[in-house]
């Protein structure tokens, strides 16, 4: 018996093997090797002998067996314990696979198929019998117990994902929103005098003088041991020219680096949106601001669950280094993505700025996120320092200067801040309303005098979570959608014009938008039709649209819009009008009092306005008065890369929002209810959609 | 053939058998593993063979020849290779021996007693027909190719250094100095509010609201990653009640750490004087300011040299991480000595100020010390930021804010500084001529209006440096002589009286004067008397005084005062005249117009002004202007521990001070000749002195 080197007041009879450490039976069953051994690339944990037990049967994972699992279409080999399921095989090979629910088989979107060897897969409602017929089965639900290769099939596979403002449209998107540049850390190339014996002043002092001299402010500078102990050679080995790195930071200013010479190859910015379901990383030249590549993929912590409640239950779990990790390695293909296309030198990369919600702040930063799922939903840190690109574990210059955009509140984080500095409306006297559709929800109110802001739980259902064949919008997503009102028959747009394998958020606005209009369902989100007509069908006892046929598609399968979906649609909805009502009530204004509504998110150049007013996302006011600006956490982090005045108003838009939690608003459940219609259950709030069913 | 893992440029058939890696020739005959071998624990260099050449014969050290020296009297066993010096031997095995000239066999103190076994010794003047007789060798000049005993005589061994001021001594000496205790790093407990809705700020603004209402300015406060990873936890562990440790920068706040509850115990502080000849260790309650322990012992860096330039060579020689690691292992040495008899967790020490000279405190750091000895003397970094103890190497709570004392030139460090801020002459009117008699000889004249320093080079002749029986103050040192005129009989005072085994600076201002009024030597430093008298004997042709017969001695030999003993000494004592003369020169004053003169330095309680002016060291003012102030380096260390005030005046004395360097001063030098001679060539400047020679 020994103390578990996880719990230490354990006692267990299981030992590590190779480490001789012992571990509960708790730790063993938990198969991420990243959180219960000390030496993970050593020892996985599954190495495992109990000790004056009865032997190793009921231990988890057996020391002797593991099999290789082949993922294809890309013949990934990963070696697993017997027993570990497909998902956790995925995730340690970092095979991407979706997997909304986080492995608690509700979500039946990591779909995998089984082409030889076989597997023990718990039974599931969410695989249909012609899925099953064609081995199909649930990488959640599936235990490896031999050798197997594995395919992912069109429908699971990650695609590119598209992002409106991408490459060259992203140059021309940014192009004249920061006019004067002031990065945090730049760079001096200096010439010096060298000392004489009538001034002998220290190789530091002559640096500062010189940095001085070139118009650096150096009241509160200093350098830290690594800088001064080059100091001496650096500043003599190019006859006293010198480059030296400075990072401007909130309180003083750091001198990171001194090279001999002043022949520094120039500065290169990363502004990356940290989104929960995906990141972009833009990579800048801070010369001039120019574009040099835009990169954007899905975010691994997608493996966890698709919204933030799913990726704090997981980090808490095993740990936030493990949600950290998939987020850094994100982050860091989308830099070498970026650096390649560029061909340029990762150690030019000295300028970061992140913008993510508080959730994805912390688990970035691998600071505890627990108490933001909690009441009173408290993030630990809303403001950050200055940080330092190693310390953080992104792999371009360690001494880059990462600012991180502040956010007020737990559901109101950096991005909120990001798209405020990028549209602006906070400098100015109209009163707006603005709202960022991502995983959340989060809306601002106010104009250059005040501020309030609060988050709607709206759910990922605009992003493809909890809807049958919901998907992001990336290439294969039905992204607009017409129906015709005799024949039903849809025609439908599809991003990058292939084959359709799902729906993206617009798409399913359009689509219960027109489903309403051709009377496929009532306003409550029932199905009026029965099965009888060839485009509504029936899952089990669920009515649902056939938006394509299986012949149509990618995927060859029937492409469905569940009863379910629509409902969950109406929720999101319904949740996201609710906020806009119960934050104006806060101020004491209505709709009406509304001067501009600005609408941000991640639904890419489409969004049809109309249509999101007629199922009741947005009110019917004037629509000379709506803005759809895109992804603004994106712009707004490029803003402030190249700006120190964006940030320095991150921080003053951080102090000046008034937050309003909506969680235990009596008032705010009672507009969420009332919403829940289509468009409302009070018509006469929506009074052009009002004349549409007259 | 293969690139040298040192000297990339070199090509080289040397291999490294246990890593693989090539070392040129040079590298090879470097006998320290530190410098050259990466991986120093496990690989020392010598296992080395040579690829493609003839054999192993030319590698200076075989790998399979490899001795054992054990050192006696500790018993003290170190396994050597073949060819290694006892010098090496000692320093590899940390047995603390005194070695003057760094190896370069000049000065004669090395000496080790050859108990069995043999050695190759190089032919040395240094060591008398009678020390042959009795196995003397020079450590530095005998090398190992047998295993061997070997012990050290009672004449090399480093005894405890005798401070004046340790323990209580020193509890009192620092009673009354700082009232008014700021340290760097302070601890505020603190007892929050819980979050709730409508306090739902982050944990980070909430700790800083709590540490706002506790008096503590947080406008320019920030945390690092570490403590907001830390934040959450520490906050809810003891239901809101938290001590957070911030330190107080020069430009700003940082929070370094957050720890459930209050019941943190109370901070301790360390002021640290880095001397070349001796480190001195303070351990002060930062509650009180109580001196809780005062430990002391000689610099292990001797090994390399008794003077700033040897150790400046060493450095450049073996790089500087050797001379870093010999410090912090002195000073590391003494702090466990510290805590061990305070019986407290090193933890508690959270406070650090360092006090040392130029050179000291860049090798220390290890910053480029290099350029400190190259005219026109330029050291790297004249002032530092706080630093953490972790980053410097010392052995206390990582965190702890380290306040490193600003120096203003190469050859004016921060021990002088400390002076200032422990002497207080330049807050007050008084013209006052400053004196450091240290292994250097720093001199400051001014008062509060302004302040010129010099160096005068006086080199380590004080501190036993250069003189055949010299000593540090420790046990066993002659401190106190008179010499009866008639006789020549000396009567000795020895520090703690036991017998004597050498001599100790304030010894040979007092010999040296004694020698005068006895006419055992001229005004010129030269022997009167010849080797007829028992006191006087010949060494070769040099003549010299016996202060002390082997019978009355703890080395059982006579205990000489060499005529090239007196030379030295008058070089040092005319060094620091002459700086003096010119200094005041430079300020268009003379000696008369001095209001006052402070004297500091290693010379324990005993120095006698009367002596010190009969030899033309003091000038000869009226006696009442004299103070002497014993250590003042620590003495300022220790009020900067304690005291905001007294680090900001630090850097103010260091923008103050004018230095005036005297390498390239012709009135130097001439003011230097002049005074070559006992007190003085011109007896007019010495009118008491004068007196009692007429």
């Amino acid at each position: 018996m020994g103390k578990c080197v996880n719990h230490p007041g354990r006692e267990t009879n299981f030992v590590c093997m190779k480490h001789n450490h012992y571990l509960c039976e708790e730790c063993l069953k938990c198969v991420d090797p990243n959180i219960h051994c000390k030496f993970r690339s050593s020892c996985p944990i599954w190495f495992m002998e109990k000790r004056g037990g009865k032997g190793i049967d009921d231990v988890p994972f057996s020391k002797t067996k593991e099999h290789t699992v082949v993922f294809q279409p890309d013949n990934k080999e990963v070696r697993v314990p017997e027993g570990a399921t497909l998902l956790y095989a995925a995730q340690l090979g970092d095979v991407p696979l979706n997997a909304s629910c986080n492995g608690k088989g509700s979500c039946g979107k990591c779909k995998l198929i089984l082409e030889s060897g076989t597997a023990k897969s718990a039974t599931t409602p969410l695989l249909t019998p012609a899925e099953k017929g064609k081995n199909y089965v649930l990488a959640c639900q599936t235990t490896v117990h031999c050798d197997i290769v594995v395919r992912i099939p069109e429908e699971t596979l990650e695609k590119k994902l598209k992002i409106a403002g991408m490459g060259k449209a992203a140059t021309d998107r940014m192009r004249g929103l920061v006019t004067d540049i002031t990065p945090m850390l730049a760079h001096f190339s200096l010439e010096l005098s060298p000392p004489t014996l009538d001034d002998s002043i220290s190789d530091m002092d002559r640096l500062l003088r010189g940095l001085s001299r070139n118009g650096c402010d150096v009241s509160r500078m200093s350098a830290g041991l690594t800088v001064m102990r080059e100091l001496a050679a650096a500043m003599r080995d190019e006859n006293w020219k010198v480059t030296a790195s400075v990072v401007k930071k909130r309180f003083s200013s750091e001198i990171v680096g001194v090279v001999p010479g002043n022949g520094r190859a120039g500065s290169l910015g990363l502004a990356i949106d940290v989104g929960t379901t995906s990141i972009v990383v833009y990579l800048v030249d801070m010369k001039d601001g120019t574009v040099m590549a835009a990169t954007s993929s899905h975010n691994r912590q997608a493996a966890c669950g698709d919204d933030v409640i799913n990726r704090i239950v997981c980090a808490e779990k095993d740990g936030v280094k493990k949600l950290s990790d998939m987020g850094l390695a994100t982050i860091n293909g989308l830099i070498n993505e970026a650096i390649a296309g560029a061909e340029i030198d990762r150690d030019r990369i000295d300028n970061v700025v992140l913008s993510g919600n508080t959730t994805m702040v912390h688990l970035l930063l691998r600071i505890e996120p627990r108490h933001i799922r909690r009441e009173p939903y408290v993030p630990s840190v809303s403001a950050f320092p200055i940080l330092k690109a190693g310390s953080v574990g992104l792999k371009v210059n360690p001494e880059a200067a990462v600012f991180v955009m502040p956010g007020p509140a737990g559901y109101v984080g950096g991005d909120i801040v990001s798209g405020l500095i990028y549209t602006g409306f906070h400098r100015e006297d109209p009163l707006t309303l603005f709202i960022d559709v991502g995983t959340n929800g989060e809306i601002v109110l106010g104009n250059k005098d005040w501020l309030m802001t609060a988050s709607c739980s709206a759910g990922p259902a605009f992003e493809g979570g909890g809807i049958r064949w919901g998907m992001r919008a990336e290439e294969g997503a039905i992204e607009k959608v017409t129906i015709d009102p005799e024949t039903l028959v849809p025609a439908i747009s599809v991003v990058e014009d292939v084959l359709p394998r799902g729906i993206c958020g617009s798409g399913m606005i359009d689509l219960i938008s027109e489903m309403v209009r051709a009377g496929i369902i009532q306003q409550n989100g029932k199905f009026t039709r029965d099965a009888g007509h060839p485009r509504i069908t029936k899952d089990g006892d669920e009515p649902a649209y056939i938006l394509a046929f299986a012949g149509e598609t990618s995927v060859d399968k029937d492409i469905l819009f569940m009863e379910s979906d629509v409902e969950n649609i109406i929720r999101s909805k319904g949740a996201v009008y609710a906020g806009f009502k119960v934050l104006l009530h806060q101020a004491g204004l209505d709709i009406s009092m509304i001067d501009r509504m600005i609408i941000t998110g991640g639904f890419g150049q489409y969004l049809d306005l109309e249509k999101a007013v007629s199922i009741g996302l947005l009110p019917d006011i004037d629509r000379r008065k709506f803005k759809y600006m895109g992804n603004s956490s994106i712009a707004g982090a490029y803003m402030a890369l190249l700006s120190e005045a964006h940030r320095k108003e991150a921080v003053e838009i951080c102090n000046r929002m008034t937050y309003i939690d909506f969680s235990s608003n009596n008032r705010f459940m009672e507009e969420f209810t009332s919403a829940l219609f289509i468009p409302h259950t009070n018509l006469e709030e929506f009074p052009s959609v009002k004349r549409k069913f007259q």
